[in-house]
């Protein structure tokens, strides 16, 4: 299958344009001002997944944005792999942050980069990391190299939460059925040191208010005799951590799954420099669960975060209030195991259990998703494995990621199947981010490592 | 001296126009745009204390606003009052929430004050109260009652910090030059319980910000690994108090004053009802410093109050942030004894030291203030509650202020005399709020009350 090479050194230019063209359509999900656009590139993802060869592509209108299906079943009794991505991206603001135009791709060299990446919003979350599955399936097609069926489902809402995905997957599961998910939608650590993510936390999110007395007190007159809110609410968290940075809510750790030494050691072989870390965001030291490493605090721990606190007067100079209310919204990101709506009902029973007599507390769950965890056994991952070592010379490393992707545990739930999280971005493609951009060599790889998987895929399935 | 009484009496109509004038004129002290009706106040303060019998009234301009005095010395071998107070107010904001016109004063009745209440800016804070001086002294010089020397240091900045006020007492001690200093800006514990006020608590007020990360990351990829400065900000906070919630600042009550048995059973002869205390705020409970009282807490315990927070996301729904910088306001009321600046320095180094090597702490300090104490056994207490005997009947109660009036302590410090605060209004009067009011009876009682306090004080000064 060297022939992939090739195919791609003729066609790499036609690669980039038409990655081009689909960037310049601004599919901004969360803006209903782009809706004609989202639906413009919904139709873009369909003509060019017929193009690489898909039949039966539809566009399925939802409530919200459409999803796009295609497939391609070469013989029924063979194995099915079903791509999961998204054609939608992020709003690209701020504007002003920006060195080109978001909806009009240049590319420019990087120090990371040295052969171009791509600057565009969606370079590389997810239009071209879904779309390096369209020209792979393209080679595939084109050179009779296909050796198993394959089944598109590209979605326009995962930016805004994959709102209407769960209805279209229960109302065609067996359209769906498939197995193994395939998505690049995730990083890889570096440019020489492939990885999978075999890992995803899932995620709690809650919003608190502490009340003390009914209206804003003057701080001279009151303080020392009134409960603050502020000064409750600071106990409040402080007391959600112990002095080893375990979490103290009862019962939070009793489904954590402990990761077998095998994995914990394939995690440690990653290339980390703490010092680097430590620079990279300008701290003197870091911080965390006491008897891990940085690496597995951010992936297979979870963990309890304030991302937003607010309270009393903030505005310029002092006012000697003693406020009526005070807020904070906090997340826990979860391991797999962890159920989020549990843990969700665990938070909520106990931070009103510790709030004292003097302050009243309400709890609102906001949102949440699962945890995911694929084994490295798997016969997914280790075609993955397998494709990465032809294409990079060396094997992946099986990363944790700390990050959330709560379809991918629905997909499990659903469909019966797991998923292999095959990125290959990296940390500094400025995802979500002004810049954000996608090395040209990424974009190459990709489409030289996929066929790959489906080669060993379709081989350790018999 | 019973005549007082039919002098008000005879007077009552006139003595309630006149302050309705000097209601009338708008000086907000805080806004640039009301620099002329400051001055026109001042010039109406000259000429009220002109026509009740002052001598050498001078308006002394200043960099701010305009400093009034005068004086009636009738024997430089006996004793002198200095009187303090301010004719300058609040802005009247918000408009929407009064009932009436805040410069077009109108009689009321409330059910305080079923003989009616004089609703306007600054009718009880502070024109009001200092006008009652003015009128008492008319009185006395009229009737030839006046047993001592008057001086009267009335400005216009008292609203603002008075920030002229210490520049000119400095370069006026000569002048100023009294044996006790007597000012009626304060409250009384209700109409029909009168109390002195006899200690104010001092301030220090500080900002301070956490910085942990130079950027803020995602929650997802970073949280558990990276110190979360709202965490680490409430994890300090926390920790300011222990569990008896004493502050934990090393050496913060070094030099708190203890108070003396007499005083403390005094003050707790004060009518309270902890129901309605914590009825009238909607709490359930109380929340202080152990051994204490709820009025002891609030007024000769030094305490710690935050009064705003503020970092990471506090938009509508979610994001998940962990965020580079937290900050909040802090400040702490002081009692006798307890050095601001001292204060603020201890703090200061303490915070710095508590940080744990994850993150990076400043300390900003914003400004503050030294509490200020009047024994209850000196000359001018005793005159004080000698009068409030003669006209209400019985004994008032040593009181001590949360608040803070720093300008006491600098009359001490560069005077070198004593301050009695004779306070006739309310808690209800809403000081600084909409609809700020001040009762008929109190403003009438005040007039009828401040002589009594001349006669004993010259005669206990013999």
């Amino acid at each position: 299958m060297n022939s992939i090479n090739s195919y791609i050194e003729n066609n790499k230019e036609r690669f980039l344009n038409e990655l081009i063209d689909l960037l310049k359509i601004p599919s901004i999900s969360a803006d209903s001002a782009y809706k004609g656009e989202v639906k413009k590139t919904a139709e873009a993802v369909k003509e060019q997944l017929e193009l690489a060869g898909c039949d039966k592509v539809e566009i399925h209108p939802t409530n919200g944005h459409p999803i796009v299906y295609g497939e391609k079943i070469i013989d029924p009794n063979l194995p099915t792999v079903l791509v999961y991505g998204h054609y939608d991206v992020q709003p690209p603001d701020p504007l002003d942050l920006w060195d080109s135009e978001p909806f009009n791709p240049v590319i420019k060299p990087t120090a990371l980069h040295p052969e171009g990446a791509i600057f565009a919003r969606g370079a590389c979350d997810d239009k071209g990391q879904m779309y390096m599955h369209v020209k792979a399936l393209e080679y595939m097609v084109k050179e009779q190299k296909l050796p198993c069926n394959v089944k598109f489902m590209i979605e326009g809402e995962e930016e805004v939460g994959s709102e209407h995905l769960a209805g279209f997957i229960k109302a065609n599961k067996d359209k769906l059925k498939n197995d193994v998910i395939l998505i690049s939608d995730t990083g890889m650590i570096a440019k020489d040191v492939p990885s999978i993510t075999t890992g995803l936390r899932g995620l709690s999110y809650v919003e608190v208010e502490v009340t003390g007395p009914n209206r804003d007190l003057h701080s001279g007159l009151y303080g020392g005799a009134v409960a603050n809110p502020i000064n409750i609410l600071s106990n409040m968290i402080a007391s959600l951590h112990d002095e080893n940075n375990h979490i103290t809510i009862p019962g939070f750790y009793d489904k954590v799954e402990e990761l077998s030494d095998e994995e914990r050691a394939k995690m440690a072989e990653a290339p980390f420099s703490l010092d680097q870390y430590k620079a990279s965001i300008d701290i003197d030291a870091v911080h965390g669960e006491t008897g891990f490493t940085t690496n597995e605090r951010n992936s297979i721990r979870p963990t309890l975060d304030v991302n937003g606190i607010w309270g009393g007067y903030i505005g310029e100079g002092a006012k000697t209030v003693l406020p009526s209310k005070a807020y904070a919204k906090i997340s826990m990101r979860l391991v797999p195991n962890q159920d989020w709506e549990e843990i969700t009902a665990l938070f909520q029973s106990h931070f009103e259990r510790i709030a004292p007599k003097s302050v009243r507390v309400k709890v609102t769950p906001h949102h949440g998703g699962q945890g995911y965890v694929t084994p490295i056994d798997s016969i997914g991952y280790q075609a993955a494995s397998k494709a990465y070592e032809q294409t990079f010379g060396k094997t992946p490393i099986p990363q944790r990621s700390g990050g959330s992707i709560p379809i991918v545990a629905l997909f499990e739930q659903e469909l019966k199947s797991k998923t292999i999280l095959m990125g290959f971005g990296l940390d500094s493609d400025a995802i979500h981010s002004p810049n954000e951009h996608f090395g040209v060599w990424n974009y190459l790889k990709g489409i030289e490592t996929i066929p790959w998987f489906y080669k060993h895929f379709a081989e350790l399935s018999q």
